[in-house]
């Protein structure tokens, strides 16, 4: 009765309690379960767990289990298995899943490559609506989706689309070349992730076909696929901003987590020296004007704060593909815009605020410019550091929130003690 | 021929080449389109901008147009627009569309009722499979989608589910109660839209039925809308982090992009001159000590950075609802536990550091205690500011990435002057 009980729930429930049991009840289950129930199993649990799970199995099992689940699934699991492991389940595998999952592993991370499956349903242009409904009928149980049917030519070449939707309301003794589309939107194979999300959002498909650079069919994405793409690009950039290096899993060890998060607070730290030796350049200052350091943090802060918006504007508009058209120029001039009015607009008030609280104007003022300036530069330079790195192909994670909020602690400082030093000579100079 | 051209394009394209038009040829395709047609145009524009087109319709035209829309974007759409503009629309309108898309705009915004349409599909558990396709197929023109067929009681209760693969396998005389899941999953009409999200991308489903507390079928959410969903809630956490009020858009002047950073920018100001008056208040031993000053921004960053990082692992795992089990309680810990290794490594390298640099182990130690005083309680800051807010059911949008460093920076200026003028004394009391 459990196992009555279990196939009644939805493969991802099923999964979610599969997780929870212990090594012992695992082993149960493997035996109560066909290979094919498994496999529904196996498509909804966490990638980082497969490895026990399969390690667990009697190989034989394994490969039966891995040939049943969706081969954009099952090439994902082997990317997490050791290559021995890999070779032993392809080896006892039927010969034609085995082929089409080794074909898979070739594509490189985070393209369509990687995210499509082989199991779609294609027919000819020259079939009825008749014979292609029952080809459907035929492929439903195994196909990932049936509900957008591709039409190729005798070379594979993608010719047409057509939905179920159109395909039953069509007459049965039409030819598919009638009512199918023959503007297909399609993607190469090497095609970012990202930008495959991009259209399928944009288009609202369920499914995209992935063609090589020949136009021949190799596999579709689908949508519930896309959803997962989209949660870990935005998950990516995320962690970027804050500089995790990788986002943590609620259920990970203080050690875990630390070990994420120290990379990026060492090189800060260095970083973070070079503030602490530029400030010591100006020890000579400090020592006549120790009330400059009261304002250290704050300008640090500002020039820090106001790079991370500027940056994330700069990042989103880089991932949304908005900035394609206007070019780089036309946003720095945008940005040195915004920097000088947020930079005029708070450099006027902390004056003000400074020369009410400290009864100095000339104090006021140096706080104030510098405030300005630090502003008006760490806005560029939060604009400009992705850009430059996306137009150079480099990955703009080197650029993350903490990166950019201590090269403008660096610059920010630069400003402000060397125009107090200035001012400290001119004052010297006139008194 | 421009009609025949531009009719052959997705919807999509259509609406990104009709936003390129001038007025006056925005006017003549009005007249050259079907309301129809138009409809198609008008689903994929930006919200934003279908005020400005409507507006410049003739409004018998606009009210067929939007009768024509998806009930759930018409609704969307209405909201844009002045209430007068509205209510004639909808008294021009035929009245099945007018009163479904009325219901539609009570909805609260960001709930699942914002974001479901009413153009399902429904059958009874008593029919056959043959007459369940046959209004389908009458259906199919203008239900949202086809691909799930919802199974109501004649009290319109939800009761089942049945996806059209299952149906066109099913035989012909079948009853629907006898193919149909009765385990359907549904969500109710105020549920939050990013549950919803959740819920679609671990389950993999297309559509998602939306009920009332007595499980009366309401409305359908289809994935197209949730992966909008997505890219809202993604872009909307991203720009809390980085303390922007609402993402830009690329085309905006600098003047509008400075207004939403401002905000910020003028509350971080404020609370940065209280870091200033906390510095302040250590003038004496900052006179006495100069050399205090160059650590500040290094000591005052790092802290800042930590929080960032704290703070977002909580925003994430708050969205991602995997913290709920755990409680606060073992998510402090493991925070404590977090800093306490990060803070510890820090503080001994920089405690290395400044002796090996500035040949002042008594130093050295002083900024290494401070550091790792300083990432302790910046990282329990980071994550139990977020949660508490969160249990509170305060938005944690207050909690921002700005808001969360600034915090650390007067958190760890108070630790590390604390320190130093406790230090001094002793050193003092000692010489
Ligand atoms: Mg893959
Ligand atoms: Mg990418
Ligand atoms: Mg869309
Ligand atoms: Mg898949
Ligand atoms: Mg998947
Ligand atoms: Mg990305
Ligand atoms: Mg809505
Ligand atoms: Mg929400
Ligand atoms: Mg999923
Ligand atoms: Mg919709
Ligand atoms: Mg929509
Ligand atoms: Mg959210
Ligand atoms: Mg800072």
């Amino acid at each position: 009765q459990f196992r009555a009980e279990f196939l009644e729930m939805h493969p991802y429930d099923q999964a979610k309690i599969f997780e929870e049991q212990t090594q012992d009840i695992r082993m149960q289950i493997y035996t109560y379960l066909s290979p094919e129930e498994m496999a529904d199993v196996m498509e909804h649990i966490d990638l980082e767990e497969t490895e026990t799970y399969f390690t667990e199995m009697d190989p034989r099992f394994a490969a039966q289990v891995l040939s049943e689940i969706s081969t954009d699934d099952a090439a994902d699991i082997l990317n997490e298995l050791d290559k021995n492991q890999v070779a032993s389940y392809l080896t006892i595998m039927d010969d034609e899943a085995a082929s089409d999952i080794k074909e898979l592993l070739y594509y490189e991370e985070k393209t369509a490559g990687s995210i499509m499956t082989t199991e779609f349903v294609v027919v000819h242009a020259n079939q009825t609506v008749r014979e292609a409904m029952l080809h459907l009928r035929k492929e439903a149980p195994d196909a990932e989706t049936i509900y957008y049917i591709f039409v190729i030519d005798e070379d594979k070449h993608l010719v047409g689309v057509i939905s179920l939707r159109d395909l039953i309301i069509a007459e049965d003794e039409w030819y598919i070349s009638e009512v199918m589309s023959d503007r297909v939107v399609s993607v190469q194979v090497g095609e970012d992730q990202e930008e495959v999300a991009r259209m399928m959002r944009d288009y609202n498909f369920l499914a995209l076909p992935v063609t090589d650079f020949q136009n021949h069919l190799l596999g579709i994405i689908t949508v519930d696929d896309v959803m997962d793409v989209m949660e870990e690009e935005a998950s990516d950039d995320y962690s970027k901003l804050a500089g995790v290096s990788d986002m943590e899993r609620p259920d990970e060890h203080a050690f875990q987590a630390a070990k994420k998060r120290l990379p990026w607070l060492v090189i800060l730290l260095f970083l973070g020296t070079l503030t602490a030796n530029l400030i010591g350049q100006f020890e000579h200052t400090l020592n006549e004007v120790a009330i400059l350091a009261v304002f250290i943090p704050l300008i640090a802060g500002m020039a820090g704060n106001t790079g991370t918006q500027a940056l994330a504007v700069a990042v989103r508009s880089i991932a949304t593909g908005d900035n394609e058209k206007d070019g780089i120029f036309k946003l720095v001039l945008r940005e040195a815009g915004t920097g000088l009015i947020t930079g005029t607009t708070c450099g006027v008030l902390i004056t003000g605020i400074v020369y009410v609280w400290k009864g100095d104007f000339f104090l006021g003022l140096l706080v104030g410019i510098s405030i300005m300036a630090a502003l008006i530069v760490a806005t560029l330079a939060g604009a400009l550091v992705p850009l430059i790195m996306h137009k150079l192909n480099v990955d703009p994670a080197v650029a993350s929130g903490p990166f950019i909020t201590t090269i403008n602690d660096i610059i920010s400082i630069l400003i402000y003690f060397g125009m107090a030093s200035t001012f400290l000579k001119l004052h010297l100079l006139i008194s």
